[in-house]
């Protein structure tokens, strides 16, 4: 017998896409019963297939809800699951919180509602996309509004538990203004930067670096998807566009007028910027340094690398690889703790590797 | 005796930094003599020590100059260089060249100077940094005026290949719009992203995923330099960030009235962007999947996933880390061509990996 408020099953899970089938899976394996509802017969039936649960049926009573359907859908069906259920706490994994809040917030039932968004996705859509790793130590925003049982949100939190995820506690606008911040202006203004790559001459392009990929990767997200989201969000990313607005004006100021130190304070608030976000682990940002190797551009180069770098007994922080215009080499970049450098380097080019810092 | 026209030394290294001692250090490998020269004395005998050359005597006659002076003296090196050796070919590997041309253009002997401009550089500075490595397989663009001699832009792009780079011709003007498209303006766009961190409450932070850090990262440069570069090819950039604020009002106001269709438009348009940079080699972009697996955060634990992923035959393309804010796991994506992704996956996890796509 769980003790109460303990998330005990059945969990219903709405809308059987890549999130709703991880979280069932995820569930699954923590040995909840789960109830599976989507538009889609097929995709309740795939899910069901891979282990992710059951069809709910008539007389199951699910003690939590999560909704798990496209942004546009989230307010409605978030109101049909609070009347369906009258015991039931529900919850969803939209990217947005204030706007579906402002169609539930005031219905009865509400206080079963707390809003929550688990930082994890993937380029690939679909229940056969979905796996219970996908959250492994991610970030799940938890949204609780003004109205929420503290025995709701206890719930939602040992959700994003189940799921292996670290939850967030934070109010739904203050979530939403964070996903401006560190997600949606981010993806807008790469956005921009690709775009004026779309009609550059091959040539200029041709000197592409490792810094503009690294600026304009996620600009390759999907557009319908992300045009959903931004809409969803647009008070808090409108404000913050503004401030960038704000700041191109006096970047282009600057520039134009060979005001350098106004431009250096501007790159320097950038590279501060850099230092804000949280480091490994979420602890502070520790001091790492790059050590470049090539590896030859074939199945098991890397593995050779890794292995050699393993006996150096030096971790490895990060990883990039900048592949190279004109032969089959890539230079790998590998990020260790600064005072490991130098020890990494050496050891590798003792076995024989081009490494240098 | 080398044929006419062929890089046959003495080569002369004019400031060696980084860049400069990088490319004595080839120049040395490929069995050129070296002469260095330095403001600083120090510098000179450090990278004397390297074995990168030697200090230039009295009657020494290079047959090649390379000034690699900071930005802002590049012009008044590069004319007391056609000054002082009235047979030398002089090239310089400034990141922006219409300004130096402006500056020696009109002076006599400008026929024997060739701006180059290699693709390449590090997080650190000064001679210990420096490596014969550095160019490897990187563009170099080598920028010839409409005044310059034939066979002086013959002898700087030899000089790209000593260094093991890929020389790509372009016109000065040319190139100062490209790099100002793929590498300042990319820069100081993740600038004023970067900027809207810094003051940002630390929950928002605690939200930031792979995204925000990708896009930010060049960000963290060097301001000093930046500002240096930025201001010196300033015609370009602001041109080019006129372009992007024309682009921001249109999403701004977008975003504001909810107009879908000019949004995802935008969107669009960013997305075709990402798929122009070329890809690895310089050729068309392949389609790409990724493969996630969980990795202990411990020296090893990547050597271990490389060494079974080789197993299975799959090359890697492109390797990222994500790390986890609650536990010691990193979450590592590999890149691998489309039609691979399911074998990798499948191979990692029957040896025992949390993997997928």
């Amino acid at each position: 017998m769980p003790e109460a408020g303990a998330l005990a099953g059945p969990v219903e899970v709405i809308g059987t896409g890549l999130l709703g089938t991880s979280i069932a899976l995820a569930c699954r394996e923590a040995g909840l019963e789960v109830l599976l509802t989507d538009a889609s017969a097929e995709h309740v039936r795939t899910a069901s297939g891979l282990g992710a649960g059951r069809p709910r049926l008539a007389g199951d009573r699910p003690q939590l809800v999560v909704v798990a359907v496209p942004p546009a859908y989230l307010g409605r069906v978030i109101a049909e699951a609070l009347a369906t259920d009258p015991d039931a706490i529900v919850t969803d994994v939209g990217s947005v919180k204030g706007a579906p809040l402002a169609e539930v917030g005031v219905l009865p039932g509400a206080e079963r509602y707390v809003g929550g968004h688990p930082m994890a996705g993937s380029e690939r859509s679909g229940p056969l996309a979905a796996t219970s790793a996908l959250f492994d130590g991610r970030p799940w925003a938890v949204t609780p509004h003004a109205g929420s049982r503290p025995e709701a949100v206890t719930l939602v939190e040992q959700l994003a538990r189940v799921c292996r995820a670290v939850p967030v506690r934070m109010e739904p606008a203050e979530h939403d203004l964070a996903v401006a911040r560190t997600s949606h202006v981010p993806h807008l203004l790469a956005v921009l930067v690709a775009g004026r790559l779309a009609d550059a001459p091959a040539q200029h392009l041709a000197l592409s670096g490792q810094g503009v990929r690294d600026v304009t990767r996620v600009a390759g997200g999907d557009p319908e998807l992300y045009s959903q989201i931004v809409t969803g969000n647009a008070a808090a990313v409108v404000d913050l566009l503004g401030e960038v607005r704000d700041q191109l004006d006096r970047l282009i100021e600057a520039v134009a007028s060979g005001d350098r130190s106004t431009l250096t304070g501007l790159l320097q608030r950038g590279q501060a910027g850099t230092r804000a976000i949280p480091g490994k682990h979420g602890g502070p940002v520790r001091a790492t340094a790059a050590v470049f190797v090539a590896v030859p551009d074939e199945p098991g180069g890397l593995a050779r690398l890794f292995a050699d770098a393993g006996e150096s007994g030096v971790n490895i922080e990060d990883v990039r690889i900048d592949h190279d215009l004109g032969r089959p080499v890539g230079l790998v970049e590998l990020v260790v703790a600064e005072d490991s450098a130098d020890r990494l380097c050496g050891s590798l080019e003792s076995r024989g590797w081009a490494a240098h810092r």
